[in-house]
């Protein structure tokens, strides 16, 4: 068992493994002898030269992604926070177990194969303008349930949610963790009345729950949800195999905020997939220090839009891994 | 054959056919019916409907993509303004045919036949700064060989381009379809000096021929290159043959204004591949009056940014054709 306890979870974060500085220096020499003028492929040869750090090699694939979805309801559900009503999770997984579901076309489409964990549906985590959201053991599940789906054996991984009111948690997380004010938005499409019922829960679990705020694992407590600590526990367990993770969206990099509050670097295995249109979002990959690789305005969960991004970095891969270099090709290098 | 002068070409721009509004209604309906929330797709579900409209059908396909690229060669190298020599041009097209380049591995991750068209590389265009680029039948010639090399059965297009020296062109091409200045850039990576005999060529060339320039088929004519010229005939040839287009970078651009600037609405079958870190391409989409998909900083031609953003058209047409409805998922609708 990775952990037991959120003290065993901070130990492990003190203790993450580094790329493979050999991997990245021998990638970036190929990538100087690819036949391309320097750097002009942008942004996937700083894409593939990340992954052959963390896939440890030369020459990176991206031909076995992963991705994970997680399914939790939230007590803060109670409060109209959101425009769809909380059974849609559970008919949103059978939709997903059927292959109905944006997330289902998108794996297909870029092979990868898709896995959903519903963590315990039928009990939503406690509203948390009343209460912690979820006690110790209830989080340390579910973040064991992320750590332990990631296959390690997968060359790239994706973790993505389902989970109505979720938007509404992450807020929480992001105003706790970083301050000031407008991290709730739209979420699946909330009127103005639902927006201002989202601010006033987000404010209210603030500042319920302030005393433990400083802690980054009890923000998760306290605000999340099971599927955001199962995307969180997910991201580490990635690392801890060195697996290189695509962010998916705003709730995704809530998650991923509470690792790097908790542990400067916790991301470095990470990529920003895009930039959603979830109000907030933007400002969250700029906390997180990330360039999103889209920007296409998708606001759809599931893990979608980093699903999508595993295509520029399939094509990222295999222009390093397959160009010839100047002198297979006989090609003047300029 | 399509057309044998300018004066054809110039009919035939008259003659375009448009999308099919039946499949856009029926695409939209089943857009709206879709397992996520509305609009939540964002672009994804914009680039469906578009192609649904092209491709005639209410699920549209992007299993079928063909790349084909144009090479061409350019007097105007003789005033030193690329990084690279003329000689590249015939080594890369030999890269091409080998599978070595950045657009075979492209090619290959998304499923794109790649066609390889070389025009005249032992016979350079005219340096513009001391006459036409072209002659009529050249550059008509040349069309020609961009419209016949559009497969029909091909359910996307992308062209894309080779040939030293053919920034400069188009940069040329820019500054007399829409005057100022600015439009030269680094292409390959030219130093200060390069860039400063770029701004010069491209001036002197538009000064000599500012008689003509008020007819942007003359512009192509005097300015472009056969690749581009090329490139403006395929980009004509899918309109005809109402296959979809995704325009690569600031060259491909030029080739595709000079369609536009003669009949405003001919590019409506082309939704922009990515913006390119050359530094007029957003300027010049700004112009075309289209959003680029993808925003990567590549800057190597080849149709690559295009290609690229075939994997993107492939996620928005899986979504769209693949995903259940709510009817269908059991899903409540909100």
């Amino acid at each position: 068992m990775p952990f037991q306890s959120l003290a065993d979870i901070r130990t492990l974060l003190t203790r993450l493994p580094a790329p493979d500085a050999k991997a990245i220096a021998a990638a970036e020499a190929r990538n100087g002898q690819l036949t391309k003028p320097p750097g002009a492929l942008g942004r996937l040869e700083t894409v593939a030269i990340w992954l052959a750090g963390w896939q440890g090699t030369e020459k990176p694939r991206a031909d076995r992604p992963q991705i994970a979805i997680f399914a939790g309801n939230h007590g803060v559900t109670a409060k109209g926070v959101s425009a769809f009503p909380a059974e849609v999770t559970v008919q949103m997984v059978a939709n997903f177990a059927h292959g109905g579901a944006a997330i289902n076309q998108l794996a297909r489409a870029f092979g990868a194969k898709l896995d959903v964990h519903s963590l315990d549906l039928d009990r939503p985590t406690a509203d948390f303008t009343e209460g912690p959201a979820m006690t110790e053991a209830e989080v340390v599940a579910a973040m064991r349930t992320g750590y332990e789906a990631v296959d390690p054996s997968a060359d790239l991984f994706v973790a993505g949610e389902m989970g109505i009111g979720n938007t509404t948690a992450a807020a929480a997380i992001a105003t706790a963790l970083y301050g000031g004010f407008g991290w709730a938005g739209r979420g699946t499409g909330v009127d103005d009345a639902g927006l201002r019922r989202k601010e006033a829960a987000v404010a209210a679990g603030v500042e319920r729950h302030q005393a433990l705020l400083s802690d980054p694992l009890e923000v998760l407590r306290c605000l999340g949800g099971r599927e955001i600590a199962a995307m969180a526990g997910a991201i580490l367990g990635a690392r801890m195999a060195r697996v290189p993770v695509i962010l998916d969206g705003f709730i995704a990099c809530s998650a991923a905020a509470v690792l790097e509050q908790t542990a400067p670097g916790a991301l470095d295995h990470c990529v920003a997939g895009h930039q959603s249109a979830e109000g907030a979002h933007a400002r969250l990959l700029e906390k997180l220090g990330k360039e999103p690789l889209l920007a296409l305005d998708l606001r759809l969960g599931e893990g979608s839009g980093a699903a999508l991004a595993i295509g520029v970095v399939q094509g990222a891969v295999a222009c390093h891994s397959g160009m010839a270099t100047f002198a297979e090709a006989g090609v003047a290098a300029g």
